[in-house]
C-alpha cells in the first residue's frame, strides 16, 4: 500500500493546522456505515468464539470473560444452571473453553454445574505439513496440499479443526524444504494464509532451505557467520514480518539426508540456529531445528543424532528449540525413545511425532497412534518437553486424512499436545462420540479396535523390535530383502535386521554398537541384558538366537511366528467389527472404512507370509502348527512392485 | 477433491444395501456440530444481505422476502411504520435492495414510508480490470492489482463496494492478455477469487489470448475452425466450469494493437467470437468481443471500427456481444460517439467507458465522469444496448483509487450501469454524503465542483474538440509536438490535429475522412457543414481556420485561448473551494486532496502553456490581452519528460 509521503511533506512545510474530523484514509470509499453495537464485537479470535457460539451452541447464555490470572491459553468454565461463563486470560483460552463446551454439547453430557479448568501443557502445539510448492505431500496419503490454492472455505474449516483441539501453530511446508519458500511471491501466499488461520488463533511457520541466502539471495555463500548472510536473513526477516506480524518461525533440517546446513560452511548447528535465532529475536519468532541426523559412514544410524548434539548441550540461544522425533530411527511401528530426551540437560527441546501413517499403513491401515505417542510419555516425562510438534496427515481429500480413522490421529495428537495425561481411551470415546455417534453399541467395539489397532499393526508389520524393513521409496509394504547394489546400507532393510543363520536383530548392547550407553545408567543395564531387555525391543538392541528361549517359554522364532499370526487375526477381526457397525453409520462412511480394512486385513497377510518366508531362509525353522501358514510365495512376493511415488496412497498392496 | 472410484466398484460387486443413515463425506471430521436455527439460514448472497443489514441497520425489523413476479435483479423496498420488507425474485435482488435501505439509511433518508421499486437497465454491469500476472495494472493509478495476492479482507471489501452499486461482474485481467490467464496455476486463483466474489453475486470473467491453443496448449495454429483448436477450448472451458460453474466468459481483444486474432488465420471476427461463444454456450456463458480496432495504413483511425465490423451485423452468435468503446478513438476527453452504435442493426451491443483516468489526468486530477457518460446516453439511447462495461481504477492503494474523489467514478459507474437515467447531479450527491458529509455547506459547493470538473479538464486539455494530443507513453501531459521518426503516424499527436498556416482540425467531412458519413443522415449532414457541427467536437469534424468565426463572436484562436484559460481558472477555483472545506473533512483526506487539487491547477497550466505556444508557432497570431499568458517556455517543455510506464500515476506535472 502506497503511502501520501510527499503530503506530509507539503504539511510540513505550509504548516497546516489539522481539522477536526479524525483522520480517515479512504480505505471504506463510500461505504462509511457505523457498525451497530451487536455486530461491533465480533472481531478477531474472541469474535470467532462468539460466532461458534451463536452458530452451535443450543443451551442458555454464555459469557465469554477476560480474566488475568489465568495462565497461558488456559481457561475456566464455570455454569450454575442456566448461565455459564468461559473465562480466559486471552482470546484463544475462550476459543479453546468455547470448543470445549461445544465438545460437552456433542457428547450429550451435562452442562449445568460445571467447574472446569484448563491449561495446556505446552505453549506451542504445531502442525508440520510437509508439503511441496509443486502440491505434492511427502508421505502424504490423502490427496495434494491444502495450501497450493487455499480455499478460503476449506482453510476455515481446517483452522477450525486445529482451534477445536488446542493446535495453534502451522509449519506450512516440508522441511526438505525448497528455496522458494522465502521468495516474495510465496511470501504473500504465506501472508494469505496466515491472515485465514488467524482469527483461530493459529499462527504461521516456515521450514527454510539453509542455502536460501545463495539460491533466492544471490549470495556465494550461506555461511552462518558470514556478515552478508546475516544481513541477507535480517532483511528476510524484516519482510515476513511486514507482511505476517505474528509469524512463528522457522523449522531447520540442516546436514541431514542431503539439505545444506552450517556444517557445509565448517560452523556447528548451534552456530546456524543461533544466527537464524538471532535474526528472529527481536520479533519474538522461534527457531525450530530438527536433530533428525545420521549419515552413511556410521555403524549405527541410531546413534548419531546423540553424538552430533550431546557436544553442542547448552550452546544454544534461548529461542531455538532442538526438535527430536519420538525414536532414534524414524518413525517406525515400534521404537524405544530417542536416548537425546534423557542425555540433553541444557537445551530446550520438543518432540516431533508422525500423525501421517508413513511407516503404519499410510491411509490404508486402521491404526490409531495415541497408544505409540503415551508409550513415548512413558519413558520421557512430558513436563522436560517444551512443545510438541505433529507432522500432519491432511490433504485435499474431501475427508481430509484418506482414512476416515485416520482423522482420530490428528485428533489425538492435538488433545495430547494439550494434555499428555489423557488416556488413550478418553480420546478415542470422545473423538467417536463425536465423529461418528454416541450409541455404545458403536462405541465399545469401536474403541476396542482402536485401542487394539497400533499393536496389531506392529505385529503384523514389525513385531518383537523389529524395524525398518520396508520397501524402497513408499515404506508401504514388506521387503525385509531389499538391498539394490551401490544403495547406502543404512537404507537397506539387512543393516536394521541383520537376520542370519545364529540368529536375528542389530546388537546395540556394550559389545556391540553401544547405542545402550546413550541411555540413563539403569535402564542402560536393562536394556544391555537381553534377560531384561524387553521382549517388545528385543531385537532393536540384541540379535536374537532362533532358539533363544522367549518368556512365553517359545524360541525367538516360534514367538516371531506367532506374532505375525496374531497380527494378522487382529487386522481380521477389525474387519468383522466394522462389518457388525453397519447400522450405526451412513452407508459413504461405512463403505469407505470397510474397503480399508479389507485391504488392511489383506496386507496383514502379505506381511506374514513375506516376513516369516523370508527370515525362514536365516532361521531354516518350520513355522509351528498352531499358527495358520503364509499363504503367498516369497519368490512372486520378491517380484512384485508397487508403482507408486512417496506422495501418494496406495490403492492397495499384494494383488497377485 | 478426490472421489473414491474403487469404493463404488466394490459395491456394486458385493452388492451392499445402503446404510441406514444418511451418507456423509467426512469432511467435517469430528465438528459435526448441527447449526442453530438462527444461524442456519445465513448462507449465500441472501446471508450477505441478511449479514450486511445485522450489521449495519439501526432502523426496525427487515423482512427478505422472495417474490417470483420481480424482473431479473430489481427489488421492492415497503415500509408501513416500523416494519420494511425487501422483496426480490433473486438473492442478488435482495442484497441491491439491503444496499439501497443502507444508503437511505447513510443519506440520513426517511425510511418510515418506503415504496421503492427498483429493477437494472442492463443484466450485466461489469468492470473491466487490465490487471497484469506480474501485478501492474495497465493505465493504472493507484497501486498494484488487488488480484495478484487476493486478500480476503479486500477482496471482500472490493465485493460490497461493487455490490452496493449493483455492479455484478469483474473481468480479472488486462485486455491485453497473456496465455498465461489459461493455465491451471492461474485458474486455481481465479477460482479462488470467484469463491470471494460469489457471496456479493459478482461473477468473474477472463481476458483471454486468441493464440491460446498455441501458447498454452501448443498446438500449431489457433484457427478457429480447426478441430484441436475447437476441441482444446472445449476442454479448456470444461476445466474452467469444472472449477467455476458460474465462471461469467470471455473478453477478447482481437487483432487490435498487435493481439492475435482470428485474422490471423484468414477468419473474421464473427468466426472468431462464434467458435468461443459456441464453446461456452453449454455453461450459458458469453463472449464480450471488442470493437476496438484499427491499423496504421488507415488514413482515419476514427473509420476503422465501422468499416471492420459493419460488414459482420447479423453473423454473431446470440451469446456474443460486441463491446465498444464510447467514442471511436480512445477515451479522450470529448469524443463524439462511436458511429457504430447506430449502425449496427442486428448485433448485441454494449458499451465500454473508461472509470479509470488514462486520458483525464489520471489519479491526480478531480475530474468527474459521470457527465461525460451522461453525454453519450443523450446520443445513444440506453435501451439499444444490452450491457455497461467499465475500465475499472482500482489498485493496491489504501484508498483503491488513489484519489479519493476517484472513487466517485467507480461509484458512478455502477449507479449508471444500473440506470442510465440518474443524473450526474443525482449521484453526485449520494457520493459525497456517503462518503463525506451531509453537510450542506460541504455539499453543495463540492457538487459543483465535481460536476464542473469534467469540463474543465476539456478545457485546459482538448477543447474545441481537440484529440489525442497527449505525451507518448504515459497519456498524462501535453505533448502536440511528439512525433518520433518512425513511429507510426496514429500514434502521434500532429495525425489527429494537423495545425497547420491555415488551421488546425482533422477534416473528416465527406470532403475529408468521409467519417461523418458512419452517423445517421441528419446528424451526418449536421456535422458535416462547419456552420452547424457542435463547437465542441468543431475541430473533430473540421479543419478550422485560425480567423474561423466562432459562435461567440471571437476567432477560432482567440477562441482557443480562450478555453485553455478558462480550464487554468476552473482548476484554480476548484482548489480554492476544497480549502474552505478543511472545516467538513478530516485531515488526512483533505490533505491528500488537496495536494492533487493543487498538482492539478499547475497542470492546467502546463496544459495551456504548452499547447498555446506550441499552436502558436502555427497561427502566427497573439495570444489575446483578455486572457492570462502562457507561463512556461515551450522549447523548455519540449524537452521535458516524466520518466513513468504506462502502470503508475505520476507524482506531479510539470516541474521546471
Amino acid at each position: 500500500m502506497k503511502k501520501f509521503l510527499i503530503s506530509t511533506l507539503v504539511l510540513l512545510f505550509t504548516g497546516w493546522s489539522s481539522a477536526t474530523a479524525d483522520n480517515e484514509d479512504g480505505s471504506r470509499l463510500w461505504l462509511r456505515l457505523e457498525t451497530t453495537n451487536a455486530a461491533k464485537a465480533i472481531k478477531g479470535v474472541k469474535g470467532t468464539a462468539m460466532t461458534e457460539l451463536q452458530t452451535y451452541w443450543k443451551g442458555g447464555s454464555v459469557e465469554l470473560k477476560k480474566e488475568k490470572g489465568i495462565a497461558g491459553d488456559g481457561y475456566t468454565i464455570k455454569s450454575n444452571g442456566g448461565k455459564i461463563v468461559i473465562s480466559a486470560a486471552c482470546d484463544a483460552g475462550l476459543l479453546y473453553g468455547a470448543y470445549h463446551l461445544l465438545r460437552l454439547q456433542q457428547m450429550e453430557a451435562s452442562t449445568a454445574s460445571l467447574d472446569i479448568s484448563e491449561k495446556p501443557a505446552y505453549d506451542l502445539r504445531i502442525l508440520n505439513h510437509w508439503d511441496n510448492p509443486n502440491g505434492t505431500v511427502e508421505r502424504g496419503f490423502a490427496g495434494k496440499s491444502i495450501f497450493q490454492y487455499p480455499d478460503p472455505a476449506r482453510m476455515k474449516m481446517y483452522a477450525r479443526a486445529c482451534a477445536s483441539v488446542g493446535i495453534n501453530g502451522s509449519v506450512l511446508n516440508n522441511v526438505n524444504a525448497k528455496p522458494e519458500a522465502l521468495t516474495t511471491d510465496n511470501l504473500h501466499q504465506v501472508r494469505r494464509i496466515a491472515d485465514m488461520l488467524r482469527p483461530y488463533g493459529i499462527r504461521v511457520y516456515l521450514s527454510i532451505n539453509f542455502a536460501s541466502p545463495i539460491k533466492v539471495g544471490g549470495l556465494d555463500t550461506a555461511d552462518p557467520i558470514d556478515a552478508d548472510v546475516v544481513k541477507w536473513w535480517k532483511e528476510k526477516a524484516k519482510e515476513i514480518y511486514g507482511l505476517i506480524p505474528d509469524f512463528g518461525g522457522f523449522l531447520v533440517k540442516a546436514n541431514s539426508e542431503g539439505e545444506p546446513g552450517p556444517q557445509d560452511f565448517g560452523r556447528t548447528h548451534a552456530d546456524g540456529a543461533n544466527m537464524l535465532a538471532n535474526v528472529l529475536k527481536p520479533y519474538k519468532g522461534i527457531v525450530m531445528w530438527r536433530a533428525f541426523v545420521y549419515n552413511p559412514q556410521s555403524s549405527d544410524r541410531a546413534n548419531q543424532a546423540y553424538e552430533e548434539f550431546m557436544p553442542l548441550d547448552g550452546q544454544f540461544a534461548d529461542n531455538v528449540i532442538i526438535q527430536i522425533k519420538n525414536g532414534p530411527i524414524d518413525f517406525q511401528p515400534r521404537e524405544p525413545y530417542s536416548p537425546l530426551f534423557t542425555a540433553l540437560q541444557k537445551t530446550p527441546m520438543m518432540v516431533e511425532f508422525q500423525i501421517t501413517q508413513e511407516y503404519l499403513g499410510a491411509s490404508n491401515h486402521l491404526v490409531y497412534l495415541a497408544p505409540m505417542w503415551k508409550e513415548f510419555f512413558d519413558s520421557v516425562k512430558p513436563a522436560s518437553l517444551k512443545a510438541m510438534a505433529g507432522v500432519a496427515n491432511i490433504g485435499d481429500d474431501v475427508n481430509w486424512c484418506g482414512h476416515h480413522f485416520a482423522q482420530s490421529n490428528w485428533y489425538a495428537f492435538g488433545r495430547l499436545a494439550w494434555n499428555p495425561s489423557l488416556t488413550s481411551e478418553q480420546i478415542a470415546d470422545e473423538w467417536l462420540r463425536q465423529t461418528f455417534t454416541g450409541e455404545q453399541k458403536f462405541v465399545d467395539p469401536m474403541k476396542q479396535v482402536m485401542l487394539d489397532s497400533r499393536e496389531a499393526c506392529v505385529n503384523y508389520m514389525m513385531p518383537l523390535g523389529i524395524h525398518h524393513i520396508f520397501a524402497g521409496g513408499h515404506h508401504y509394504g514388506p521387503e525385509p530383502w531389499y538391498a539394490p547394489k551401490g544403495l547406502r546400507a543404512d537404507w537397506t532393510p539387512p543393516y536394521y535386521h541383520k537376520a542370519d543363520s545364529i540368529g536375528m536383530g542389530f546388537d546395540r548392547t556394550t559389545n556391540g554398537s553401544g547405542n545402550v550407553k546413550q541411555y540413563p545408567e539403569s535402564l542402560c543395564n536393562t536394556l544391555n541384558d537381553i534377560k531384561t531387555c524387553p521382549e517388545n525391543v528385543i531385537t532393536w538392541f540384541h540379535h536374537v538366537p532362533w532358539d533363544y528361549k522367549m518368556k512365553s517359554g517359545r524360541t525367538f522364532w516360534n514367538e516371531l511366528c506367532h506374532k505375525y499370526n496374531d497380527g494378522v487375526i487382529q487386522a481380521r477381526q477389525f474387519l468383522t467389527t466394522w462389518d457388525g457397525m453397519q447400522p450405526y453409520v451412513d452407508c459413504q462412511r461405512f463403505n469407505e472404512v470397510q474397503r480399508r480394512l479389507r485391504v488392511q486385513a489383506r496386507d496383514a497377510e502379505w506381511w506374514r507370509s513375506a516376513c516369516l518366508l523370508y527370515f525362514q531362509t536365516f532361521s531354516k525353522r518350520p513355522i509351528p502348527q498352531d499358527v495358520e501358514h503364509p499363504v503367498h510365495n516369497l519368490d512372486e512376493m520378491m517380484k512384485f512392485r508397487i508403482p507408486i511415488t512417496m506422495y501418494e496412497n496406495p490403492a492397495q498392496g499384494y494383488t497377485k
